[in-house]
């Protein structure tokens, strides 16, 4: 073929593609993008408890979620709750004394567990005690950092730091190691469950738990948790931050 | 210049695009792209109640909320949530007697004011009592979708409808107009602030009622509003539904 028309109907074809890509195509959405869209409402209904309880991610949704936890927008999510929650710290009057509390949840609110439910997908298999008790041993989660950034900066104004987890006292050795490797310090206290707190649900054990500081004199201003149990019942702060969470839910 | 030329020209100069095209080039995200993250962030933070009280919409919003708005997102958003409410309603256990009761709160829960809210720029103003009041007494707010969807289930189920609104006496026709006009049918009872509920709290007014519904012997199982004030306080329903809402805050 001729070089000339050759390259003429290389441009005839390139043209015809151009056109082709200017043309106004009415597309179904793909499968992914109905999935996706879904569960960026599904993930909306899970952050404001609309979902209410639920076991474990739903299986269209799994990859989205693994998106969002390993993605920019969790991140981003949970850098303008740490924002939002010192512009609040700031604005408190203090009680002074030493009085003025701010509790805090451990698990994907201090310390992520993300590469724990990475290497198990993303919420898609029912809580494993087991293999998560494993990972707690290992002290190996990394610090959120938003609320790394958050915790510092609410000691730096003078608040007293209550840890309240629905970890168990066995793992106390463990949290405080991880708390400290990822480069928490000097918190007021660390309130584990002890054997009569077995079988609580977390918001019973929670509110309970919250009571006995208020009663030992305590203002608690802020707290700050990633599920709605953290942060609900009674005894409740002045101001709750819920932090991002569609892994999986705690009642 | 010679035909052949000219092609070969083109054909390099489109390779050569077609080569940049294919470098991964480090782009610093644009100032539309930043602002739309944030706002992604900013709104469910306002969702989940994070933001606390606000007053109008950052500036840098209010193009995403306006997209938000009048797009699929928030269609699809209100869709989940009515699905998630059906669901929840079906599992009730009845008491039966005609006792059963879901409360609806009316602005952006069964009927939607975003034609209002499209006229002043969405929320980038100060909410302006006598505008609105003019739309109000217009009775031409569409119904929200899903909640006449929701509304009509309820009602096959058997559950009594309360109406539960931060609207006025004096709004009451137009009010009942508006809600017939747009598809509502056969409340049980249609709640509206009267003189001596003048400047509470809308917590506080619609814990009240509620408490008052529930002192009648009516059994509220379920809530929709699209604030916490809706649904929160005293006398809360068994589930709490909250419908999106970045446009305007009300405590």
């Amino acid at each position: 073929m001729d070089s000339g028309v050759w390259l003429l109907s290389l441009l005839v074809a390139l043209s015809t593609v151009s056109h082709i890509r200017s043309e106004p195509i009415l597309r179904l959405p793909s499968e992914k993008a109905i999935s996706s869209d879904y569960c960026d409402s599904w993930r909306l209904a899970v952050e404001t408890n609309n979902a209410g309880a639920w076991e474990r991610v739903p299986v269209n949704c799994v990859d989205f979620v693994a998106e969002y936890m390993t993605g920019e927008r969790y991140r981003r999510d949970c850098e303008v709750v740490g924002n939002l929650s010192l512009a609040f710290a700031r604005s408190v009057r203090m009680v002074g004394d030493g009085r003025d509390a701010w509790v805090f949840d451990i698990d994907e609110t201090l310390l992520s567990n993300v590469p724990y439910y990475q290497e198990i997908g993303f919420g898609f298999e029912i809580f494993n005690e087991t293999s998560f008790d494993t990972w707690v041993h290992s002290a190996a989660a990394p610090a959120l950092a938003a609320n790394l950034i958050l915790y510092n900066e609410l000691k730096e104004l003078g608040f007293k730091i209550f840890l309240l987890t629905g970890r168990s006292e066995y793992q106390r050795n463990a949290t405080e190691t991880n708390l400290l490797l990822s480069g928490y310090r000097n918190w007021e206290r660390l309130i584990l469950r002890g054997s009569s707190d077995k079988g609580k649900p977390a918001i019973s054990y929670k509110s309970e738990k919250r009571e006995e500081v208020e009663n030992e004199g305590y203002m608690i201003h802020g707290s700050s948790g990633d599920q709605w149990s953290d942060l609900w019942g009674y005894a409740v702060a002045a101001r709750s931050f819920k932090l991002p969470n569609p892994m999986y839910y705690i009642p």
